[in-house]
């Protein structure tokens, strides 16, 4: 059985992980508390839930960008081992871990709180590429993805873990300047990807 | 890779989208809390949940009838790129707030409370008609979509956001009013659809 | 673009569908508490909760026998219209609702309770016996669904509503008797079924 | 109708699976609380639920491990009856169980709560084994499966089972060795299918 486990087929490995990305993006609105005041209260309640937003769109906006991702490897990756079925879940761990450090981070939004947030999101994004590369190197890519491309999109995905990390840095000097850091990333792939292209004319 | 993003397929964009659907219309149940009553208090606790029951039914059969329409406009879009998946994102995004202003709603009934719950219900309805927009400008509907059938759709989408916007106006006459308003919806649109048609002929 | 509704696949309906029933299957564990005792009080404090365990395990083994009985006719059906959209999420607003009425039972066990978590599980039964009638009614089955069968399929369907139904009477004289009532369902489907094969012949 | 049910795909097997998989996976964070404290006194609080992170990350490796098994069990399978719906109804109902005792370990970590934790994957493993056991007796498997293969999956299923009600009564003597028995599942899984393999020549 164990050599049955290669097999071509990638869709209940699609089904899961929209299940949890599902999941997570909707979990992610339960943070928020219906206020315990009187009606004429409820405005200021909610006004004090404001922190909350920023951190509840940040991390749908990220998490709905990783869902982009990884159903574009995964539109690319036609075969898989046990080996990858691992990264992936590997991968779902810390995407299914999220809800909690972005709680933390909208009620608290201190440099500790960044700091778990960000790690977060930077082993989303490693573990991510780590499965690509690994598909990638296995040859569980389709004819379209090449050398180049393999190496393109691998250092691509490293990008986001680094912002990630450096923001942690820079929350030490200003946490607003931290929580803006992230807005470097899409231009950041953009920048790589013309470079890697250009270089390869 | 960038270029690879445009595909043929939507299915994990579907299975994406049921998936968030399929929690929302289930989670909407959590609002309901148990009561911390004796054997005997148990009924007339429930009672006092019952405007509960109210926003609700009114959430699950507004979310309901915008699955009906995504699932819809998904059976003539055969064609994406990467704006078409950030257009679905935000739609999402706009759905899984639903069960926040629900619950508010269902506890204080108030002027304010209404307000937030119809705004995100326009925004529910803006973004889904942005999405068929764009898609239908970028060629990306089959062979069934004709140019009229592309401006039926848009100005049809537009009908249920404007509904509750004008609700919300309705509010500060009569609450009772606004609440009802949202069943003008399909009568609306199947008006709109019929004048649009004889004007085809 | 109302003309267009009608559509030949029923994929995104199962799909939703699963969804809703994985999502309830799953929520019905929210109900135990993880008791606030210190160590050595646990045991005395997770048999307290036993009679959520009753309640707990009837719902999981009804609602997942309605996801075979909606699994089995949704083979056959084959083709949908509008209509059989919005019975569809009828359908799923009973089924969604189950959680609520479950958590009651469990904790307060009394008539009153019982009443509410059956008048529920009759609603699921008679949506979908609904359902069924429709999709039969409008010729929406594929070819092996004969006049016979469709009759036989929804008189089978109204078995474990109306078993519910006399299950609330049955509760006016003894609880524990209700509590076992719907045991009958299957039995009285079996009956059923073999009654009506024989009339057949 | 009854004869109806036996079916040639599987395809909402896998998806009512897979959703429940998804819901437990992600359910799990949720037993972590975001602490009551001032934001100084966050980092500590948080370090008091490091318990948790280890009742969590194995409540994840194991069920991530089923999620594979079964995903790899249905590739195989290929026909059902109504029993075979049964017994997946079955695993699912132990499966959807694990967050409440995981939380219970995670929390008071005692003797009584590894034996609970246990026993729930124990069954979780002996329902998936039946499973597999009926559906290769029944011949719902396809053709890649002989007689020995059946023979050695059905057993390596139960490697698994074993090894948790083992645990139960290593915790007797100490606990901390308990938690790491579970540790031993995959090289005697791995150790029985080279014997069986050897055997075979």
């Amino acid at each position: 059985m164990v050599r049955l486990l290669e097999g071509e087929d990638t869709d209940r490995m699609d089904a899961l992980s929209d299940g949890v990305f599902a999941i997570v993006l909707t979990l992610l609105v339960l943070q928020f508390q219906v206020p315990d005041a009187d009606a004429t209260g409820v405005p200021a309640a909610l006004a004090d839930q404001r922190p909350l937003l920023f951190s509840y769109l940040l991390s749908f906006a990220v998490v709905g960008l990783y869902w982009i991702v990884h159903h574009n490897l995964f539109q690319r990756i036609v075969r898989h081992d046990r080996v990858l079925l691992y990264l992936n879940l590997l991968f779902l761990l810390t995407v299914s871990f999220l809800p909690f450090p972005t709680e933390l981070l909208g009620i608290y939004g201190t440099h500790f709180t960044w700091t778990l947030y960000a790690l977060n999101f930077s082993f989303v994004g490693l573990s991510l590429t780590l499965l690509w590369w690994y598909a990638y190197r296995r040859g569980f890519t389709d004819e379209t993805v090449d050398h180049r491309t393999g190496r393109l999109v691998t250092v691509r995905g490293l990008i986001s873990p680094v912002v990630f990390l450096v923001s942690v840095g820079v929350a030490t000097v200003s946490l607003s300047l931290a929580f803006v850091t992230p807005i470097l990333i899409v231009p950041l792939q953009m920048l790589w990807a013309r470079y890697y292209e250009r270089g390869r004319e």
